[in-house]
């Protein structure tokens, strides 16, 4: 098993911000506070936006296109020594596929204004879920290595966007 | 633009659960409480997986290769009207990628073991992300239909794995 069956995803849209370069960028959404954005969904799609204004918060799960390669362990924004890829949230992974929370302002004319988020412009999105506390939120839970550390960094470098 | 653009996704491991056919499966982890599953990573992916063990829960993302199509609007499992597929989390997508949030029991030679999964035994495993509190948790946020909802389902039938 592994290696032979691969699955192809389609860009439904794009992200929008104003994050050019990895650079200052937040790191997480969280710390993108002041920052707006939008999501432009494609034609196709846009019929499949009805009823997502109710919602406070969603996913979006885009292609991290200019991440470069990945690395079993990579020192995080958050540390100074390396960790194994799969306990941190590096744009560099085998499939990298960006997850972010963000919050919905809008939905107008297939175009989604959001805050509090942390993209590089020009992301392909690959779906928009919502965010359900009930399913979603676990505020008491261990977050391991993160929850140890004393790191403050808030914006990225350009650790995972050099050539591995 | 829009169309051309395709990336591929490769399998990194595969998810084994309980779970053989979609009616009954739980409809989100939170209510898969009693179950367990296991993860299994494919050897060149392992040694990402160190520092994991640290995070009581975890993100999997997994391509729903059992969702056939998808449909602008869809009728959820807690509602009775149609609702706009991107305001639901159906598996049928136009990139099918499902997201669970799952606890993580111990780590070993390459194997998670999971509980609270709503995951099809089988499911090809795309990324592993940790839950970060800080990051993942907004307990009051609104969630549109869903809490105008007095639906109670927590498992699923088969109304997203018919032919569209």
């Amino acid at each position: 098993m592994g290696g032979q069956t691969r699955y192809e995803v389609e860009p439904i849209g794009v992200i929008h911000s104003p994050f050019m370069v990895p650079n200052g960028t937040p790191i997480q959404p969280v710390y993108g506070g002041g920052f707006e954005g939008s999501v432009e969904v494609f034609e196709p799609f846009r019929d499949a936006l009805v009823d997502l204004d109710g919602f406070d918060r969603i996913w979006l799960l885009y292609w991290c296109d200019r991440a470069v390669g990945w690395r079993p362990r990579v020192v995080p924004y958050r540390d100074d020594v390396a960790r194994g890829l799969f306990a941190t949230r590096a744009p560099g992974r085998p499939n990298p596929i960006g997850l972010s929370c963000v919050r919905l302002l809008s939905v107008e004319s297939g175009v989604l204004r959001i805050r509090e988020l942390d993209i590089l412009d020009g992301a392909p999105l690959l779906d928009i879920k919502p965010y359900v506390p009930d399913f979603d939120s676990f505020p008491a839970v261990r977050s391991g290595w993160l929850a140890r550390s004393d790191a403050t960094r808030r914006t990225a470098d350009d650790r995972f966007h050099r050539e591995v």
